[in-house]
């Protein structure tokens, strides 16, 4: 919980609780732990299995240095670090690192109280959040998003997102009538302007719904776009929320993920920073201006330590985690034993620094991928900052044929140096491509822009390159909003996603090549 | 999934998903997944984290021994039992028992195909099912109701179940307006003509909402109850449910420990039965009589391994588990890949057959521990079966006063010896109790019984001994249903929860003691 002190301009935010979640009541269950704990009581009480009963008695764990360097460019799962250290876990309090039978057993919900501990330590650390919070663990961004949902949305609200969002967060909610409210994005993040007058301007009539209270954001190295807010974009965002009484979810598994611009100097292997040194490198979280308890942050372990582990936590107003508590109890209970166990065991070895330390070498590792990316649309293309090139409305740069036959910069995408995550977000331009332009004529299409985009899709897919369609990542405006024209957005482009994170180096520059022998085609 | 040529019986039940779940769409990007297969493709599209980049190296799990006894009175977690099996999990094909890696990263949301493959082959080892079904992983049965209720269940449904019920299954619906309509039970499991009763005779206009379609039932030692529904019974039910168009939820955590009756002959120690003779003890569950696909089976491994583990299965109709697939990837994804491996790796160890005899370990242990319990009912009080006590009446045994002054059997509280589970459900008397009979006649008490409960209750707590209050598991009938008299329940009654699965031998009988100390002042 941070300082007291800090709370002062805290409101009450209760009202956004929607009238599902008012209506969970604490398990009575739990008027009776409290007894539990007294000297020499016995208890016929509790429904709990008997822990000399389950079959695990012994874990280890070994786990990778947080100081080593990795190698940028290994191929393989070989390890090449094994000095780091191994977590052992047995049954009973000196049988190991941790008492394991603690994590075998039902939790109470919250989750382990030392590892929330760490999640506030880590918290305060890297946040210092200016008013009253508490944190709980949950089983991983996607189930913290379905419970935030379930705390803040009626049937039929509009939510606001970013004008391409990651397609599970609405999948969640679509069934539940609600829509997206998109706001467009320059390269700061969304547009404090258009977020503005979106919320002035709302007519509850012709929208037939409430203004939207909730905002959804992944604010750094944005799924898809690669967009990181910046600090003078967030304050703007957050007044706006203040005046418009918004609830902002951070939904922030990229954080630290955030990487110099392309072309700035880098070393060859992994040097960490000092702590403070590289938290400074860091953008403000909405989190840490959060002066009023309006931000629930999702943080997850699964692009820090492993997807697997499913387990994160929440911090967010105590408003807000009571309530999320309640629903925990009812709908998944305690994130998994050994997950938790891991983690605790880990973050105990390596210490609050070695996992900072640990982070920005995950950070070198993913920076030097996208570096690939970048180097590999250089190898094929002509990148044009957006200003000298063809379209310099465009943002960030143009990626343009390379020896074109006329001799000048015809223009491919455009793209933003994403500074965080693992993706790069490019908009094509198809104005003037003759097999375009034959299916926009020919007025049989009603998304001629996506019927082309589908059509140079599958050409890549038969050279073996596949990116992800940036149709699935559109805000879902619903059914009647789906075209191109409809969405309103500009004509003659489309939009396709790559992720650097997965593919070698070598897989990079093959994958980039047959991309480049197919746009050559159809763009010649 | 069961043999094709035994679903010919099965019949179209799509109907009852509900809208919300029917509104769900698979995610766009399952499509893309098909083409990451095809040699020498290089794939952009994923967004999966770089599985060099996980800090954990090799695991190691040390287990127990499906066949080695366990000695029965162990207090601690001294572990008699090291000759278990190593599971060794290292990232690569060859470092250990299994590849960690796979468990390490993001997983389908249906889970692993090797542990889905197991929960098979140990459905059709202890089910049979008639009919075509699925198994589906789940992050234990908690989410997994959650899930069904999801599916099948509109805001203002009732839902049936037996007259006491688990209260945090309740919990999780009764925000959403949804009320239960409790069927009766004897010895035997619910009442199969009073349950045709509340169907045939469901007024819609006078409940105000449509007739149930869902039966909940923990059908084995069910919580708080420890009734096991007979086989006869279940018949009765299943073919009501065919007729009223019903889905029966299996919720089944105990069903492996199911036990001799108290009083029949038993080792000092555990000797395993031949699997085939172990399977012919257990009660056949509705899953095994369903021809129609109209069981949902939730299995865990909670109560068999640990319940840390947040693991378990759907089994069901494959038109509700894709259903509860598409719930699963935007609601929990996977469950938590440690726990996945750790069953995975101890399944193929033990063998399905070393699992089904660690089973009948445990059933030898929790069957002990339930003697103990109902040995110290004999030491300290005097149960008479109920056709001979004051209350023929009575279900079971009537539980009467040792030695009371005029030598009169005086009944304290009566139960039926539970062939499963955990539990222990007592039904205490009150008439003629001189505390109860002042709250009553005094007339200031909207509810006597419940007041004189609780006052008993902490009568007890001051003893150092906890039971836990029948209150908790009455089915929820809404706010004006909530006293004694409202639910209609025998006046002068009300029910405690013993669970003998945690306490030692002397805790239970040290806490049994106590009990009749507090009840020796108030009966005498």
């Amino acid at each position: 919980m941070g300082s007291l002190g800090h709370s002062s301009t805290m409101v009450d935010l209760s009202h956004h609780i929607n009238a599902k979640s008012r209506a969970r009541h604490p398990s009575p269950l739990k008027d009776i732990i409290k007894f539990m704990g007294y000297d020499g009581m016995v208890s016929f009480a509790g429904g709990l299995p008997h822990p000399s009963l389950f079959p695990l008695d012994q874990a280890k764990f070994d786990c990778l240095s947080p100081e080593a360097p990795l190698p940028a460019n290994r191929h393989s799962l070989e390890q090449d670090n094994r000095d780091g250290p191994s977590l052992t876990f047995g049954r009973g309090l000196s049988a190991g690192d941790l008492d394991l039978t603690q994590f075998l057993q039902y939790g109470s919900g919250a989750g382990n109280r030392q590892l929330i501990a760490l999640a506030k330590e880590l918290t305060e650390r890297v946040h210092s959040p200016p008013c009253k919070y508490e944190c709980l663990l949950h089983p991983g961004n996607t189930n913290a998003w379905a419970k935030v949902v379930g705390l803040l949305c009626e049937n039929d609200d509009y939510v606001i997102v970013e004008e391409f969002t990651y397609p599970s967060a609405q999948a969640l909610w679509i069934p539940m009538g609600i829509k997206a409210v998109p706001v467009a994005a320059d390269a700061a993040g969304i547009m404090a302007k258009n977020l503005r007058h979106l919320l002035s301007s709302w007519d509850e009539r012709k929208r037939g719904s409430r203004r939207p209270r909730v905002l959804y954001l992944v604010s750094v190295g944005s799924n898809p776009t690669g967009i990181t807010i910046s600090a003078q974009r967030r304050r703007e965002i957050y007044d706006i929320c203040v005046e418009f009484d918004i609830i902002i979810v951070e939904d922030d598994p990229y954080y630290f993920l955030q990487y110099p611009g392309y072309g700035s100097p880098t070393e060859i292997s992994f040097t960490p920073k000092s702590i403070p040194e590289f938290l400074n490198t860091l953008v403000p979280t909405f989190l840490s201006m959060d002066t009023q308890g309006r931000v629930i942050r999702l943080d997850s372990f699964s692009k820090t330590l492993f997807p697997g582990l499913r387990l994160g936590y929440f911090v967010a107003n105590p408003v807000f985690t009571e309530r999320l508590l309640r629903a925990t109890e009812v709908e998944t209970q305690d994130p998994a034993g050994l997950s938790q166990a891991f983690v605790l065991g880990l973050l105990q070895k390596w210490g609050i620094d070695g996992y900072l330390t640990w982070l920005q070498n995950l950070q070198f590792q993913y920076r030097t991928r996208r570096d690939w990316l970048l180097d590999a649309f250089s190898a094929h293309f002509e990148p044009l900052p957006a200003e000298k090139s063809p379209i310099p409305e465009a943002q960030g740069f143009v990626v343009c044929l390379k020896n074109s036959h006329d001799g000048k910069a015809k223009p491919v995408f455009s793209f933003v140096d994403p500074g965080a995550g693992m993706f790069v977000w490019c908009k094509f331009y198809f104005d003037g491509i003759d097999r375009f332009m034959e299916i926009e004529m020919a007025g049989k299409s009603k998304d001629p822009e996506q019927d082309f985009a589908s059509e140079l899709w599958q050409a890549w897919a038969t050279e073996l390159v596949l990116l992800t369609p940036g149709s699935y990542y559109h805000a879902w405006q619903g059914p009647d909003k789906m075209s191109t024209a409809a969405r309103g957005a500009d004509p003659r482009t489309a939009h396709f996603r790559f992720s650097f994170a997965t593919p070698t180096k070598e897989e990079i520059s093959t994958g980039v090549a047959r991309l480049a022998k197919v746009i050559a085609k159809y763009w010649e």
